[in-house]
């Protein structure tokens, strides 16, 4: 953290989505804030606004003024330092929507000394300031983009601070120890041992399984954030299409309900129960000799690794059982740990019984038709089942960042080593120097350990305004 | 007014504008607005949040939760009835800005008795509450919409009460007289008239003067609102496309400077210096036998006809003074009032001496090279001049809208008649007849009179939010 310094100039960013709305945001942070507020506005009587004796948390109507060209009435809202997301003063301006009042009022400000923030600048010097650490930072990037209600609840533990705190946990009862043992070492020639060994052996086992615990989550804690990837394969013209579209056309309904959401979904993307899933386009699968033909069949091929559940889709007048059995040893050895559910479709509801009766020792296969919109509730459900994150205890700390996976794997690693140094009764310093190893990796985390352009390649992911 | 039922039910709706970013701001109105988010905000730890007895104009830190999950950190913004924009109690949740919690909120204040406010209805709220008149109100709208600062002055200048102002002096004066002629009605066995007629007709005069002024304005009113039209023509390859590119990528290298603008520019609109220009695509003018070319042709005399402005661009290589004369004939009758300006294209540096010589007897010709970019600045210089809505005097009031024009066009044919009645010694109730009849049109303009119809017609064109 000293390795970066805190700019102390006041910067200035628009906080809400870009384009033209009712109102918007514009976001000043830093020691001239209120100076420089008070200088661009006016009051109703185009008497100079008086802001800096003001009280914290209050809010007040003014006109933004320059060269006696009212730009805007407006509503100001003081957050005085230290009690501002910043930690800084900060002014929050709200004025009407346009695109170009926006420009007008940052032109304004920026000609009065502020300057325009850097994408996640205002969370930077939160960061710095000690309002929060860093893995609470990552958390704010993460909620704003979260998009179903699981992305959301991890987002918010840990934006709360539920994973910090995990690791704050194990720093410091490794802490301790370490403390202990540098201890011994100022005593080096009398052999002493501060530090129970039989102890730390249990801590440190315990801290292992608990690091453990976390990076296995990662693989819940990424599909959460990125969606759970799911392939649709099958022969030409078993419905795949018509299926993805029914899937997402149906989901697009719901989420219509409040307008504008439909720009900030994806084509491939669908919600189900607040699980995010996202489906892979995938060729046609089957025995081909066309050259060509088989590049697509194999991109199919590689879809289906890269998914956590395929939906295999066959047309029920075409497949017999024992066709379908052929198809399975044909897909079999590219699924790996992938789930996969047998949908047949285009079913006749007269049938359905012998078609049944046909599939019986085909294990949780479904019958839909994708175009009649039958049995599709009954796919999205089984989908939700296969990977129900959502019983996954909220409590639970799932790890989402890959940033934090790699450094808990350090962690793990330099106590494997300090593992093996008790084991083989190696001296207090190396142990010290393996156990301030895995310090340094938890304290990545946190935010504790960090330098310049791990904070650069964090923030500049941010959006501009937060 | 009193037609207008005003709802008590408390609205909600999202007042940034759609899609994701740092921060969104949620914006409640009614009664029960401060009781609804009472019922989902709880305090850091998990209290109920008390906010009734919370002062106006204060801001509060607290958790929006949903059977114990927490959906978000947000700042609450406290606006006591009456001193807030709708008149009525307002709440503003500023939250993360994400869609999702954006909509999680807005589900959550729905299910807890607040509706999803209609588009407008926060500023037909505020009408309704009479803190606005109508032609402020619609100024709002303007103001959002506005792109450049002419359109920007003149809608603040609406919104803050100039132009009501102006009419509702000139409906001040006539209902004096109004009511001194209706008394007269009281005593007409008598014959007597409280109305001095000779000051009357002074006063019908003056108010039909500046009402003629007021729709005269218009015409540069909507130019300042919908951009002044301007339309290139000239032969195939006069470089008329090569002029369009640069004129508007020179722009938008500006206009980008702040991150986001762009996609609320419209290719063929171009701000200069604060004055909106939208250019008309044309087809090549020749004579020509080819039927399918002459309809476009016939269309680029359409474009001629719609514009304020016509740029004849011409290939200096190519046309001559005698050749410029004979294309002039040939557009000549279709330019009507629109401004001419001839400009001759794809000059040589070498013979720009020799150029100005040739054409020297043509009023106001510039010579550019669009490919090269030269003299481009003159040519946008000249069009400003062409048509400076700048130097008009802000303190002008521009009508730039046309429900107010046919209302001042109403008022103006009723005080037509009054005149026609004072000159025909017409009988005191007819006079106050058709007094009533200007009145009306006036108040329509600032609301005192309106309908259901035209509030709905009007505050439909809002955004949700507004």
């Amino acid at each position: 953290m000293a390795h970066y310094t805190l700019n102390k100039d006041t910067i200035a960013a628009l906080s809400t989505p870009q384009g033209s709305g009712a109102i918007a945001v514009i976001r000043l942070s830093g020691e001239n804030a209120i100076s420089i507020v008070e200088k661009t506005t006016k009051t109703k009587n185009l008497k100079p606004k008086q802001l800096a004796n003001r009280n914290s948390h209050t809010v007040h109507f003014a006109l933004l003024v320059e060269n006696d060209v009212i730009i805007d009435e407006v509503v100001i809202t003081l957050f005085k330092a230290p009690n501002s997301y910043t930690g800084e003063e900060i002014v929050e301006i709200a004025c009407h929507g346009s695109v170009f009042i926006q420009q007008q009022i940052l032109q304004l400000l920026f000609k009065h000394g502020a300057r325009p923030a850097q994408a996640g600048e205002f969370t930077l010097r939160a960061f710095l300031n000690g309002k929060m650490d860093l893995s609470q930072a990552e958390a704010v990037a993460d909620l704003i983009a979260s998009n179903s209600s699981t992305s959301h609840q991890v987002a918010m533990q840990h934006m709360r601070g539920g994973f910090s705190n995990k690791i704050e946990v194990l720093r410091e009862n490794l802490v301790n120890f370490a403390s202990l043992i540098e201890l011994e070492l100022d005593f080096s020639e009398e052999d002493v041992e501060f530090a129970n060994r039989t102890d730390l052996k249990k801590l440190i086992h315990t801290i292992q399984s608990i690091i453990e615990k976390l990076v296995s989550s990662f693989e819940v804690g990424n599909v959460i954030k990125n969606g759970i990837p799911v392939a649709i394969v099958g022969k030409p013209n078993a419905g795949k299409s018509t299926l993805l579209n029914v899937l997402l056309d149906d989901d697009r309904a719901i989420v219509s309900e409040i307008p504008g959401t439909t720009r900030d979904t994806i084509e491939d993307e669908l919600i189900i129960e607040g699980v995010l899933f996202r489906f892979i386009d995938t060729a046609g699968i089957r025995t081909t000799t066309d050259v060509i033909e088989q590049i697509g069949v194999n991109k199919a091929f590689e879809a289906i690794k890269k998914s956590a559940i395929i939906i295999y889709l066959f047309d029920t007048h075409e497949l017999s059982r024992g066709d379908l059995k052929l198809e399975m040893n044909l897909i079999k050895e590219h699924i790996g740990t992938s789930q996969l559910l047998i949908v047949g479709n285009k079913i006749d509801f007269e049938n359905l019984k012998d078609l049944k009766k046909e599939f019986e020792d085909v294990p949780s296969i479904l019958f839909i038709s994708a175009k009649e919109q039958k049995n599709i509730e009954e796919l999205k459900k089984a989908l939700v089942n296969l990977f129900d994150t959502r019983t996954l205890n909220t409590t639970d700390t799932i790890v989402t960042n890959s940033r934090h996976v790699n450094s808990l794997n350090k962690a793990h690693e330099a106590l494997v080593k300090v593992n093996e140094g008790l084991s083989s009764n190696i001296q207090s310093d190396f142990l010290a120097l393996d156990i301030r190893y895995a310090l340094e990796a938890l304290g990545e985390i946190t935010g504790q350990v960090t330098n310049e352009d791990l904070l650069d390649n964090i923030f500049s992911k941010f959006c501009i305004g937060k």
